[in-house]
């Protein structure tokens, strides 16, 4: 593991799960599923793979405090302050660009910082084959077996094999696939051929700098200026001035469509979540044999079936005569959601905006 | 209005209003429905009717310190504490042999605490039509015309109207009815003679006196001790020994069923509600266009209909595709129900005592 490196963006704010995630509280940083963060966990899950001191966390300067108190084990340098977001590519790009002076050998695997994983052997061993893939100079995307027509993610069409022995199996990709539309996400689940785009990606950083030169060479020059600077006193002063001028891309668009040798690694198997909205924690954790899910409240539920109930402060709950309901309380603020509407939490938030309540965004 | 006097039974808790009203905050103490508690109300609703220093006030030692901080009006020796709950019968015939002893002619209104009454005008009509056919030796009873088949309530039939010229339409009683089951109140809903018992009543002192001399004579006994005492350095403790030692009965099973001259005045064009359980709400307050009723809360409701929020503290309360749910936040506990299983509440807290989940009652 001498040249492995994990890169962990946490920078988001997932506002889908809202109360309880806030602005100033974002999803990676908050104790959602238990007593540790999602930060924290994904930081857990890669040890093992690395080590803290080749773990770097790219961040906003609002979280960078929050963060490295989470994660003391990491050292303070290896978090990287974006200026401004300017989306994943800028992201990884940075992190190759700094890794690639530190280690011109570098394979770095890249994380979001708010998914749930369950399972940490499994997921290690799907590591390991992808790392394998990715030092043989393939770019690794990390395929999620889709349960569900699903129109919130991308998608991912594999195609032949790739030749060799990988302790996995591994395909190269045919076509990567926006967010589609619900009968195409019909069509895709039943295809058989197709991952969710689960935002985890394994490569050299020389090789993921190589196809940043060839598709993005404004983004490429711009690295390379940071790249120099890197570790100088005008470090700061250059990371500042180029960042503002880059576009906002998704690696995604930005450079996996139209990437060689891409490889994905369909990880069936793998219980995973992006947790990105309240209905999602039906399956991340274990409804009782009513279909209930409750988190941190003292409880009384009275014919109550199929419901989530969760408090950030212990508090005591009594439901009464209720079905597929989502009841969140955050102390000054609360949500009560039928399950099928969570995806509305969204035009909850916008609505909060337009109604100048800003105190609870 | 010389002789006329009222007394408001406060010794209640009210635990169908969980979690708002508890064991230390019964319901009759908070301002449930606006700025004011409900017995302040109450007392507010006499006025006109009686001057304050004419108000006596039945309660419990727990509750006394806080009644009279909330109607400071009333002269602090006009509050008679019960040494233990003995039942209406008791609560009202201490009364009535303190005020005997006081004037020999008074009349006095009796009225729970924990009522709603819209419009005070017409209430106060009603309230003179009354005392006028008490002040005729009648014992007059308030009857609330009947809207639905409720169990939870007594009922009064009502005979031939009685002789004379009142400025509202008053009967003799037929019968006094227990709580029906579910057929037998539709069928008293139906029959148009029936109204439901209020628990206002309205006589001399001295003509209840004499019908607990001929139907209760242990509990006349005690009065007759308790009122020679009274005033005198043994009051409090002939009260406690005679209190003891009294039957718990209400005042309709004691006296009323088996009582002479009795009159119900059915009070039709009153708009009128005990407030005993949470949909009652729906009555008391006025739904918005859809149904739904907000009570403190900041709120964003998206796709809700005929719901009930209701929040002690200012709180923002989100609801997302939401129908016929009653959410009350009393800030360490959540009520979350379906408004057809309001009268469960009573359930909670059974379940609330059997899981020594003492510190929620």
């Amino acid at each position: 593991m001498k040249h492995t490196y994990a890169v962990i963006m946490a920078g988001g704010s997932g506002t889908r799960l809202w109360p309880v995630s806030r602005k100033k509280h974002p999803k990676h940083l908050l104790p959602l599923l238990g007593e540790r963060t999602l930060f924290q966990n994904t930081i857990e899950r890669v040890c093992g793979l690395t080590s803290p001191g080749r773990i770097l966390v790219v961040t906003t300067g609002e979280q960078a405090d929050e963060l490295r108190a989470q994660a003391p084990q990491i050292p303070p340098e290896n978090f990287l302050i974006e200026p401004q977001p300017r989306g994943t590519a800028s992201v990884i790009g940075l992190a190759a660009a700094v890794l690639e002076r530190r280690d011109p050998e570098a394979v770095m695997m890249i994380f979001p910082s708010d998914h749930y994983i369950r399972n940490r052997d499994v997921f290690q061993l799907i590591m390991r084959a992808a790392l394998q893939v990715a030092r043989q100079d393939y770019l690794v995307t990390l395929g999620i077996t889709p349960t569900f027509p699903a129109t919130g993610y991308g998608y991912i069409q594999r195609g032949e094999p790739l030749p060799g022995k990988f302790e996995y199996p591994v395909y190269r990709v045919r076509r990567f696939k926006e967010k589609p539309d619900e009968d195409l996400a019909r069509e895709l689940l039943t295809s058989g051929d197709h991952s969710w785009n689960s935002g985890i990606f394994i490569w050299k950083a020389a090789r993921i700098l190589a196809e940043f030169r060839r598709q993005m060479p404004a983004l490429f020059a711009a690295l390379e200026r940071i790249g120099c600077a890197w570790g100088t006193p005008q470090q700061e002063a250059v990371l500042q001035a180029e960042w503002s001028n880059l576009e906002s891309k998704t690696i995604d668009y930005g450079v996996m469509e139209h990437a060689e040798n891409v490889a994905v690694l369909p990880a069936s198997g793998l219980e995973w979540s992006d947790v990105g909205m309240w209905d999602s924690l039906f399956d991340v954790l274990l409804p009782d044999k009513n279909g209930n899910v409750v988190v941190n409240s003292d409880h009384l539920l009275l014919d109550t079936h199929k419901s989530l109930i969760y408090t950030t402060e212990k508090k005591l709950i009594v439901t009464i005569g209720v079905d597929n309901l989502m009841i969140v309380d955050a102390g000054d603020a609360l949500l009560v959601c039928h399950r099928d509407q969570a995806q509305r939490v969204r035009q909850v938030i916008e609505g909060l905006k337009n109604s100048q309540r800003e105190e609870y965004l």
